[in-house]
């Protein structure tokens, strides 16, 4: 089985180093526009080949779309047009209404499968790919039932090599759990990062005084804008409506503060630990 | 050395494992109100024995006070009252300016150095208590000034033994810094657990799709009550303004998004990212 993939990032690096080495592709012909991630895929084995895009969406038997969500959104449907029957495409995009809009009607969604294999580092590029990375971790497949079950079957099969648990949800579904979950945790952190940086400005101090805590609180914002961009912008509305939740929420803190309030500090506090029983 | 820890939680268990451990206690006696927790404490090996108060005031050489804030600035006064002039006090709490003000002008305050290692995990109590917790850390000394410098240097030589990083600090500056790098990162954690909580009714959702990162950034969430209720309100004036900012930041990032403006949050995540610089 040829594997391609188009993007040869954290996401794209790591689901080719792992399908290769565990034998789901025989080769992997990746594509990369950018020269220098090109040569150091190449260099760390990402792909054997670096090839055209239209190499790829020629030759591939599964194409793998993981560039930026504002750039899979056009390539998926150009994609489709151009391949053969027995071709399947898939995208691993942080978010699905969109791009499931995008190929709705189109005559060969069927050889599509959406999926969000949730799984990832602060970093980005070639050089973050790593072995393993998707070990254990959920993978979301969207809107399946458009999907041929034959191309679902496969894909599955794909997600299973890399150890990954499969859940299934509708695409709108999908960007409200990961507003909650993923996107306002990195806004959250962009904001924290900021705060910090524009009031601290003996560097030093951060360095120095920084607890694991801080580390692993603001460890997202080192995130890379030309992935986040697009998503908080095609997730806009879940976005915005989980950033309002929690600006009010962080207001009620501030009062609580501000009026040496402790028993409703507590409280706040309490009601926040319960998030200990959903995750260890 | 007979070292006495008043508190056998987190932070007083896991320095009392590590100076019996490598040999700067030749014995502990602990402290600790909380029956359940004093025989887990006894269980786990991080004192020798559990004694009352008094008997730990009058038997130890370094007293360690490693309680919440609010009970540690009314108890450091009235252990000094009591100790003799060749035993040494020290506080472990997160913030200084209350504490030092408290016995600023104690006849004995020279016998009491005012520390703050920043060490720590999410977890509390005796069973939090770990070995090398303190290792490769930072641990800030404040107004060392007001200690007698003999005492100083043998508590520097212990916290040596931890390997930790000694940074010296004047106690008001110390509780502006820790408000930027420690508390503001835990408020944020409880906001977002809050915010998560509230809307994302169906639990196992979350357990299913959170990421790595979503667990990194709530995982201050689950921190103890009892020891931030005192935290938050002792350093209420510099949290307070850090909230303000950080609430602030949040608002642009709203707006941002709410506008679609893409420019604008590829400013703000770009300039969130120079923590990079600084963090690893």
């Amino acid at each position: 089985m040829t594997l391609g993939v188009i993007g040869l990032g954290l996401i794209g690096g790591s689901l080719a180093l792992d399908l290769k080495r565990r034998g789901f592709a025989s080769k992997v012909l990746g594509v990369e526009n950018d020269t220098v991630a090109a040569q150091a895929a190449l260099t760390i084995g990402l792909a054997d080949e670096i090839v055209p895009y239209e190499t790829c969406v020629e030759k591939a038997d599964i194409i793998v779309v993981a560039v930026p969500v504002g750039t899979a959104v056009k390539m998926v449907p150009e994609i489709l047009d151009k391949i053969g029957p027995e071709q399947l495409v898939i995208d691993v995009c942080s978010t699905k209404s969109q791009i499931c809009h995008a190929v709705k009607y189109h005559p060969k969604r069927q050889q599509f499968v959406s999926t969000h294999p949730m799984a990832g580092t602060e970093y980005s590029g070639p050089w973050a790919a790593q072995p393993g990375l998707f070990d254990g971790r959920a993978c979301i497949f969207a809107n399946t039932e458009e999907s041929a079950p034959k191309a679902v079957k496969t894909i599955e099969e794909m997600y299973g090599v890399l150890n990954m648990r499969p859940t299934y949800m509708n695409a709108d579904q999908h960007d409200v759990h990961t507003a909650y979950v993923s996107h306002i945790s990195h806004v959250t952190s962009f904001a924290l990062a900021l705060t910090v940086l524009d009031k601290e400005k003996d560097e030093k101090h951060i360095f120095d005084l920084a607890s694991g805590g801080f580390a692993s609180t603001v460890r997202l914002a080192k995130s890379n804008a030309d992935m986040w961009v697009p998503i908080l912008t095609q997730n806009r509305d879940n976005v915005l409506h989980v950033m309002d939740t929690y600006i009010d929420k962080m207001q009620q803190f501030r009062d609580a503060v501000a009026n040496i309030d402790e028993d409703k500090i507590r409280e706040l506090i309490e009601e926040a630990n319960r998030i200990k029983r959903i995750l260890r």
